[in-house]
């Protein structure tokens, strides 16, 4: 299953870094914890970060019923939604050889908002499932009120493209004789040490999800 | 020295996470690799994620000549750049209260294309530097043909806003009670060992920037 190329997925250059297939846009949305989603308001772009989560060809953001953002989404305008994963700095012998490995998704479209009580559970659920998975079991529930205090967005992932570039530097061929360090230095977002809340008593255990946080 | 609140960089929500003062904005541009430019071409909002350095109060990005984005950011339309830091899942006894800690900044302003030989010069030697701290000294320099095959612009930073979240969660009152763990479990990119160019003589001893790569 492939998404098809249009005017605002194609690459334009370097087309060989483009993915089109939706195995690929999915395993970098899945692995993100971030989005940007970019809007027009007034002929001005805004880039604003805020979690997400995919379920099947759906994409949900949230958010306080009172945010500016998320009304103006709602209201239908154009969005793109961009998801960047930074895989590791590329030293190459020449500085124009510079890069870094990254992978990316581009997705574009209109939002619409979850009036639906099931639907907005199961896509609080979904949302809170993609950062910590495990959790929802273990928490308190939305209250109605809470849940009337919450927007939900839907965005079907329709038009959407993948960019990656992965592997050592590509130098020009005369530049290999420089007697220069060229390689990769990974770079991978780690958890550390969980730091318990001041409030929370000594007697609760720490949950395997947050001991070992593994994306 | 603070930035003024704009209708663009006013916070609606939260004003408590809101944060003007050059500061704290330059500390997390500092830190970020990548930002995330959102941009308007025939009423669709872009958000391109690109490499970036900042010298005093500009913002510098670069790229292929032949990039699209870069043609039309330099023809002068208004841009948003938007970096973040992610820095912890935020656990909390309802899942109302999840969040997560970050650092974020947005600037709004025009990009103009940098045609002087030296700014250009020394605009792609901070964007190195930013990435790879020592990194330009080792390497081969552009020549005029890279010079040439390179676009970069500069972006002044004026209107700009940092928004941050930071410390444990915030649970209603009589949650407090309630036998759930909660707290923080931290993130940061993390640099791995370095992996060597496939085609590095034997003999290159890896730089130091490069062994210990630290941000």
């Amino acid at each position: 299953m492939t998404f098809p190329q249009t005017d605002r997925t194609k690459l334009k250059r370097l087309p060989k870094r483009g993915h089109f297939d939706r195995e690929t846009v999915y395993s970098i949305l899945d692995e993100g914890f971030i989005c940007h989603i970019g809007f027009v308001l007034d002929e001005q772009p805004f880039v604003i970060p805020t979690g997400y989560a995919r379920v099947a060809d759906t994409l949900y953001v949230h958010g306080s019923q009172a945010s500016r953002m998320l009304r103006n989404l709602a209201s239908g305008i154009d969005a793109c939604v961009t998801v960047t994963l930074l895989d590791g700095l590329v030293l190459a012998r020449s500085a124009f050889h510079h890069s870094m490995n990254y992978r990316s998704v581009l997705v574009f479209g209109r939002a619409t908002i979850i009036e639906e009580p099931s639907e907005k559970h199961a896509a609080l659920l979904a949302l809170s499932e993609h950062i910590v998975r495990g959790r929802w079991a273990d928490v308190r529930e939305p209250t109605d009120e809470e849940m009337k205090q919450t927007t939900v967005l839907r965005l079907p992932i329709e038009e959407a493209s993948a960019k990656i570039r992965t592997g050592p530097p590509l130098d020009d061929e005369e530049d290999y004789a420089l007697p220069i360090w060229a390689g990769v230095v990974p770079l991978k977002l780690m958890a550390g040490e969980p730091v318990k809340d001041p409030r929370l008593p000594p007697e609760i255990p720490i949950p395997a999800y947050a001991a070992h946080y593994k994306r």
